[in-house]
Formats: C-alpha cells, structure tokens, sequence
C-alpha cells in the first residue's frame, strides 16, 4: 500500500473506495461504525471492570488550553452570572440567606477534548453514507447525523494501544511520526490486549506529555504524531467503533502527502462513518495499565447532545 | 419533623445543623457525597449490567429548550462556523476535496441535564465545607471546589425511585407535589430495589412527560412536584452519593414555605455536600424499568470539566 | 400600484424589475443607496445643529429585551469576567490597591437597535447588485458587502417622519397599520420638513411607546405597524440614502400578502440596496421634535465593523 | 512633579487627592469629565464640519485581532446563523423566493476600539465618585455607572494631538515612551490646534501603524508608548471630556514604576472620572489632519447601551 505524495487525491480515492461503509447499515443510517457497538459488546465492557477504578479522560476546557484562533476556534470562555462574592455582600435579592452561583460558557465544540461528528468531514461535496453534504450539513446544523443521535451509544469495551510506550524508550513519539498498521498490531501484541470489532480504541503518542512539558507550541494544527493515512486499511477491517488519540487531529502531522489537509478524516470519516475522537488525556490511563498490565476497561464517552452538532466537548471515563 | 411556614430560615438552619457533613472528609474535600461512591459502590454498579442496553438520561440541548431568561438563563446557541453548503460550494480553500463543518456554542451552564457544583448554592455566605462563598466562587469560577474535581467520579450504582408510576395512576405527580421521605421509601419497595450508600439515586416525577405533552409552560422555575424540605434528613441519613430528578429544580416548587426559594437546596448543597442533577429525561429508563421490574443498573455521568464551573452538562447514562 | 394579495412572488419580481439599482455604482459597489449620502449632504446634515443637544436612539441591550428566541435570536448576555466585587475582596492579584471590571457579551446582531446590512436578505439567491448569494455570505460572513464596509459612512442629515403623531390622534399606529406613500408625504407636509436625496428618514410608528407600556408581547415578529410594499417605489424616487423604523421588522405585519414574509425587504435590500434600520427607539427625538417643530438633525448611526457582518447593532446619535 | 519609582501606592495616593473630581458634579453623577461636554461644546464641534469628509476611527473586530487570552479577552467571534449559501439552496423554508442571512458575535466588550467604562477601575476598592466598587460592579454588571447613562452623551468637539508625528521623524513613538504633559502642549502648539474644556481628545502615538506593519506582537499589553503618570495633572487641569490612544492601554508601558500596573488608569478613572478611549485607530485620520493641518472635528462616538457594562465597542467617526 503505497501512495504517491503528490496525489492525495487518488490515495483518497482509491482509499475511500475501498474502505467505504456506505449503505452497510441502510439509507437511513446515522450511526457509522457505532454499529458495531453491540449490547453484547458493551455486556463484555462491563465485564471488564475489576477494581473499580475509574480514569477522566478529558483535558480540562479553560483559557489555557491550546486554541490558538485557526477557523474562529477559541479556548472555553467561562463566565459567571453570579458569584459567591455577590452572594456573600447581600446583594442578590434571594430570602432566607441562599445565594446561588450560576455560570455561562462559550466554545467552540471541539477545542478541546471531543468527539468529531459525522458531519465534521466532507469527501468532494458528500457526507456520511452518500448524502450530499450541502443539504446535510447547514447553518442550521446537522440536519440528518447530528451528534443527539449517538447519545445513548458511546459505551462498551475500550482498548488502550499506548503506542508510545510501546515504541519508544521515552514513552513518546516525536512529532511527525506516522503510525502504521505494523506499530498498532505489535503494541496490541506487546500490551497482551487483543482488538475485536466494536471496541472504542485510543491511541497515546505521548504528544500530550510532551506540550504539558514543553507548553502548547503548535498542538493546536502543527506537526504531531498520529495515525499514518495507510491505516485506513486497518481501521476498516478491524471492524472497531471509535477510535481516539492524545493529539490535535488524530493522523500525523504533517500529513503524508506534499499538499494536503487531513487525508486520513477524509476517509475514514464521511466515507467509513468512524468515530473519531481527539485531544484525550490518555497520561493517568497509560500509567496505569503500564502497572497492572491490563489494557482493556469499560469506557463511556457520551456526547452532550446538542441538538445537530458536528462534534461534542466530551468527559470520557474508562473503568478498569 | 414539622416547620414554620413562615420561618424558612429556622428550618433552613435547623437542618443544616442536623445533616451538615461539613469537616467529614477533611477541611481540604472536594467532593462532599461524591466521597460515598467508592471503587467498590463502582464495581457493584458495573456488575447490574446484564444486557448490555444503553439509555440516554439528556434532554436534547438546542434552542427549544424550557429557558426563560431568568438569571440571564438562555437556551443554548448552536452556530457554525464551515457547513456542508459551504464545502460543496467549494469556499473553503482545502485540498484534494476535503470539506469540513465546524461549530461553537454559547450556553449556561444549567440550561438543560446538568449537574449542579458544590459552588452552586450558599447558606448565609458560606459553601461547601463551611467555606467562605465570597473567596470561594469570584469572577474567575470556583477556585476551590470547581466541577473539574468531580471529573473522574461520577460513575456508579444507579437506582431510579419512579415515584410518578408508584404514587400516581397516570404515572405524573402534579405540579407542587411534594414528596416525602415515605414516598421515597414506599417507592423502593414497591419497585423492589434499595438504596444504598454510595448510590446515584434518579427521582421521576413525571413532569417531563407532562411538559412535552403540553408545552414547557413554566417548566424553568414554575410550579412542579420535586423533593419536599424534610427530605433532607433521609437524604442525610442514606448516605447516597448524589440525587437527580427529571424537573428544573429537584425539590418541590412552590417551596414549602410561605416566602423561601430553593431551601432544600441550601441544605443539601452547601451544608451536606451533596450532588445534585436536574432536568434529566428518565422517561426511556422509566418504562424500561417498569417492564423488566430492575430498577438498578450503571450510571455514568461524567461533568464536563470546565475549569471552576458551577454547574455542567451532562449526558448521563444508565446501563443496564 | 395594485398588487395580486395571492402572489405575492410577482409583486416582488415586478418592483425589483421596476426598483432595482444594480450597476448603479458599478458592479464593484458594496454600499447601496449610502452613495446617495454625499460629502455635502453631511455637511448639510452637520449645518442643522443649533441647540447642540443629542439623542440616543437605541434601545437597551439586555435581557429584558423582545427577542423570543426566533431565528436563534436572543436577547443579549453580559456577563463579568472581573467584578468590583472582587476587587474588594482583594483577590484580583494586582498591585497598589488598583482593581479592575471587565465584561463580555454574547449577541445576535439583531437584537435591539441595528442596521441591516447588505448581505441579510436575498432575493431568489441573488445579493445586492446581483451577486450570486451563495458564495457572498458564507459561513465565513458576508465577504464582499460586510458591514464593515460602511463603517465611515453614515452620518448625514436625519429626518423624522412621525407618522405616528400625525396620522393617529393617540400618536401610535395600530398594529397591521400599513403606512403608504400618501401618508409618508402628508406626514412631511404636516411636520414641516422635506425628503432628500441623502437623507436617512427615520419613522416613528409609536409601537414602542405601546410596548413599553403594555409588554414586549410580540414585538419581535408579530403584528406591528410599518411600511406599505407600496412604498417600494417611494423609497427608490425619493433617492434616500438609509431608513429606520421603531418596530422590529421597518415593514408592516402581517405582510399585506396572504402567505408572504418580508417582502419589502426583498426589493429593498438585494435589489434597491437600501440601509435598513429597525428597532430604534424614536420616543425622546419624537416629544422633541413635537416640542420645536424641527424634524430635521445631524444623525451619526455609525455600525460596528464587525468583518463579514449581516447587520450590526447601534447606538444613533441624533444631534439638534 | 516626580514620583518614587519604587513606590506606585503613594504616588497614585498623591495623584488621586490632587486630582479628584468626587462630588464635582454631586453624589449621583454617573458621567464624570462627560459633564464637560455641554450642549455648547457640541454646538461647537458641529461647526467644525467644513468638507463633509467621514473617518472612521475602529479597528475591525474579528479573529485577526491583537487578543492573546488575557483575562480571558478572546478576538471577537462572529459566527452566522443563517447564510446565503443556505438560501440559495432552498433550505430556508420561506416563501416567495425571500432568503435571508443573521448572524451573532460573542466578544469582550474591550477586545478592539472601545470606551472605558467608568466601573472598568477602582482604586482600593473604591468605584466613581467614591462609591463602593464592591455592591457598584457586581456579576449582574455595573449597577450604578453603565455604559448606557453616557449613551447620548459622546458626540462633541474632537481635537487630534498627533504626538508621533510632531516628536518623531518617523511618525511612530517607540515602545515605552512615556508622553509627558510638555509633548501634548508642544504638539497641540505645533499643529495649531487648542485644548479646551470638554474636548474629546485623541493622542496618535503610532504605535498602531507599526503592528500593522510588523505584526500584532504584544500589542494586547505589551510594551507601547502612552502617556506618562505624570500627565494626570494635566488631564484633570484641561478639564477634557475624554481622552483616547491608539495604543491598547492608553498609558506608557511598561509603567514608569519598578511594579505597578496600569497607575494612571487608577487615578484618572475611578477618581477623576475620566472617560478613557483605547485601540483607536488614528492613521487615516491623522493623514488627514497632517494634510490639511486642520486638528479639530466633529466626534461622534456613542457607546453601545449594554446594560451595566463597563465598557463598551465603538465605531467613533471624526467628520471634518
């Protein structure tokens, strides 16, 4: 599987073609890969916790997150109708001596940890399962995938490949490096964790140590490590639900290609309907099963169903 | 345990001296009940899952929501930034025919299912733990007590006290319906489950399928039925992690009290530490539990966490 | 100038045909009927300043406002991200005794008192001066004729029109009240002033008066007095440069046609190129000018220039 | 007049009882220096229109704006609620061929060309006119000295004092030049202009021509010329109605004591009352003025009304 760097177009293509999930789950399909996620599955995902303990994925959504203005995405803006301060002086009108503190946010809804809608990608002017993007996706949002009707689904059987243990002796691959279908299949290996059809999969590179390190720098759209675009192939057949990364954008950066933006979402999104997720905390997570060994937990990753949304800030525990 | 009508603020203190938790985890804790769900309460919950099947606890989020504009409350605002129509016009300036949508959105914190933070509500200038409100929640959040610290707990042993189907044949308690301890506890019986500490117990009043029958009407801060005031100490004495119910605001309005507003609230918040939720949608688990006869399952319902929030919406979800 | 009340798709085609000013300034125009409002007619307009008293002709912007949530349009929120609260408590971390308030607003453009741009209303996918309407306001905002556009221009000579006052004994027109052409001149006649080439008339209906006496009620988007779709031909003779209105939507509602939605809107503003105003609040210009029998004034109602915006929220100074 | 570098407190202490205008215009006044602007001064600024000729003194507000994050000031985000891409592809749902586009902005009302607000400072805990700043600017804004009291006060006589041009070769003061009470006479003198009581005074540093060239940088709070402490005499001696820069912070920065922040800000706003203008741009309008030497004009610059803001987005025109 090699492409030719100065034709994305045609790797898309051909790539598109050949991993295509259109019409694997009817016309009406809202789900893409979600599909997978069976009762049975999320039964064996329960099965999976042992301790107890649960894991936040999320990074944390403030003004010191990593936004740095690319396509009007700021970091959250919260701000407070009411304070314990007004409470404390007496001046907000309330009987008995109650006060109250009420806040507002304001965000883009993924700039921080997330899902990608089915409607966040489009492949020449087509959305999920063939449907034509222009009509699909409007000002109004999205009118047909928006990201309500995976609310009740994002939980089951969650699979941690920490590649950057796996592959590096600092625990973390440097920027640019593409993970390939080989570096996925020996981590499982190295990890003693299998990857069955329906799991939700995340992917630590590391990156997320590093910029908590280093600062921010460009994680926000510069060079990061990810998935290479020749895990297409993988990410079809595997036959997963979801997959997601400690990085930016999920594929390496800078892409594989001379000129080229995100190939890989290009693929997998509009054309598998995979679930893709982004910006997660895997640090604690990757810790811990470093320790114990174990790489697989129940994880639940819900959407805030915002009614035709193309993605949704998320809080995604995984219990072991 | 009866009160004064006209002496909300001897009740209030009343039964915050009785059911204070304050110093019982320590001057440092910030978690109140939430220190009740242990790994093992979570283990116990993973264990109730036993087909596999999801429920969403969300009420959508989008601009048909039951806001007013009280305390500057609006429904939440979706927007784009790249749409479908966009991409398919071919103004987006990508290579290779990738299209992409992208959207922000503007809201309170406490517009639609929601968790409300420690630092939400105050008793006479103090929060949670017997705080100072004033220095505690500023302008900048709640510096102390931010939801961001409950982030990796709120998952759990579920158990939803249908109220609404054991009291009322029509299966809706009226509006200002207030329900008491033996309501809570006839409930249980009557639905052959028991709570426990450490529980995340659901209430279903059955006004959420009143008002989608018939309009919001005053559903944000209008008569409802909810939780009476002397609940506080069954609330106390069940040792349970935290509460939700499916109304605006969890105890009965009008208050029971001839000038009061939200009293059970400045009990249970800043006194006894307890997590409460609000406008949840137990309408799909109600009739799942009705028919199967097993009101206990898994409950995750992680807080977004956004840096020194009072609030945050939720997308719980039970597992059963 | 009859018009098919069942057709109302051939009365807007035959006015646009009829009022159309496309090419009128050349196809690279991006200020409409504002070219009208010359250098010397702000001279004019700076000339009739005699007492030196001004006048604000906004409304407020706040949430005790008309918006009903329509179209996503809401009242608008302020809120702190310092308060004098917190200076106070001395916990803003700043030196010598200084502290500081700051605040943000969430907005719809349209709110309160506001222009119309260029790029709010289209006319079968066509924009001002013919423009294909797709590509002109994108998700991006409008790109070619963004209110920022007429940042310098608009302030000239204003003329109130009090149509309220002259035509109505109570001086406020009823709601559904379609004002013609005829009562426009007999409104100029009565008052004493004279309709320029330039001009930006201002018409009072006096629904503001009513609303601030009885309820918003429907203000935003219900019945409401306002211009004929007769006046079409009025407003392209008459040469003016802007005009503005104390309702919510400058035309009158209901639409004098059985199923239409702003058709005067739809000749004026993508074919004519005229500056709508709406929501002004015309009530202390109004008594004034009652008082001294002057109804002309310097107006400076300048937008603010938010890049690619439809419209614009103002404060209009009207200086006598 | 020269200060302890090593002491700011005393030096404001000093200034601040120097130059207060507490109870000048008794104890309800809610417009500080604005009072000097009298129906007179507008008269006389009205008959300084001799060409007609419009410049508007914004900056634009989008996401090119110099913000970086700071107490949480993000660059304005404009996003669109309807577009035309949407209408011309009929998904609007109205009749007659009508399309429509809307849109909404969330900004900080002090992230471009703005006002100061006269609950924007305080100085030890103290707001305008001696107020208390604690129960003046709470979360629910500015509850005494909003922005909308000035609403129809800020059109008047405007005078341009092009320091940058009358000091410096190249027209640009460097950053960290601290512009003294002698600069502003010696430039008013070398440009032939006067100032006079209830003027609105505009001082060009340059530095706005030079970010433009050079990049934002640190702009938003970095170094940058502005007036030097010692001109508070001065300020309050002329007895101006205003005073605004081209600079973010209006005074020299880095300020001219070893730790100090914003000192000049804390004497001239809460204690003089002082209306501060900040981010203006001035180039072309000081191409102008260097042009025809003719330093005076009409200003309008009318706040937005947000109620209880404490500061507020301007679009000021000069028209000469």
């Amino acid at each position: 599987m090699t492409y030719d760097r100065l034709d994305p177009e045609s790797a898309v293509a051909e790539a598109a073609t050949s991993f295509s999930n259109w019409g694997r789950w009817g016309a009406d399909d809202r789900l893409g890969t979600l599909n997978f996620l069976t009762e049975a599955k999320r039964l064996q995902g329960a099965a999976l916790v042992r301790r107890g303990v649960s894991f936040s994925l999320a990074q944390s959504f403030d003004m010191n997150g990593p936004q740095r203005g690319w396509r009007r995405r700021t970091n959250p803006v919260h701000t407070m109708l009411d304070t314990g301060s007004d409470a404390a002086l007496g001046t907000q009108g309330m009987p008995h001596g109650i006060g109250g503190a009420d806040d507002v946010v304001a965000m883009p809804l993924q700039c921080s940890t997330q899902w990608d809608g089915l409607g966040h990608i489009f492949d020449h002017g087509k959305a999920w399962n063939g449907r034509d993007a222009a009509t699909t996706v409007t000002s109004d949002g999205d009118l047909v995938t928006g990201i309500e009707h995976m609310a009740a689904h994002v939980a089951g059987r969650g699979v941690l490949l920490d590649v950057g243990r796996a592959i590096s002796p600092s625990g973390e691959l440097s920027d640019g490096f593409a993970i390939t279908a080989e570096h996925l299949d020996e981590t499982a290996r190295a990890q003693g964790v299998q990857v069955e059809r329906g799991d939700i999969v995340l992917v630590r590179t590391g990156q997320l140590a590093r910029v908590r390190r280093d600062g921010w720098g460009e994680y926000a759209g510069g060079p990061a490590p990810g998935l290479s675009f020749t895990t297409a192939g993988w990410l079809h057949a595997s036959e997963i639900a979801a997959i997601a990364t400690d990085t930016w954008g999920f594929e390496v950066r800078p892409n594989e290609f001379e000129a080229a933006f995100q190939p890989l979402h290009q693929v997998v999104i509009p054309n598998m309907g995979l679930l893709v997720g982004e910006m997660w905390d895997l640090e604690a997570l990757g810790e811990d099963c470093a320790e114990d060994g174990v790489y697989e937990f129940f994880l639940a990753a819900p959407p805030l169903p915002i009614t035709g949304a193309v993605g949704s800030p998320i809080n995604p525990l995984a219990v072991k």
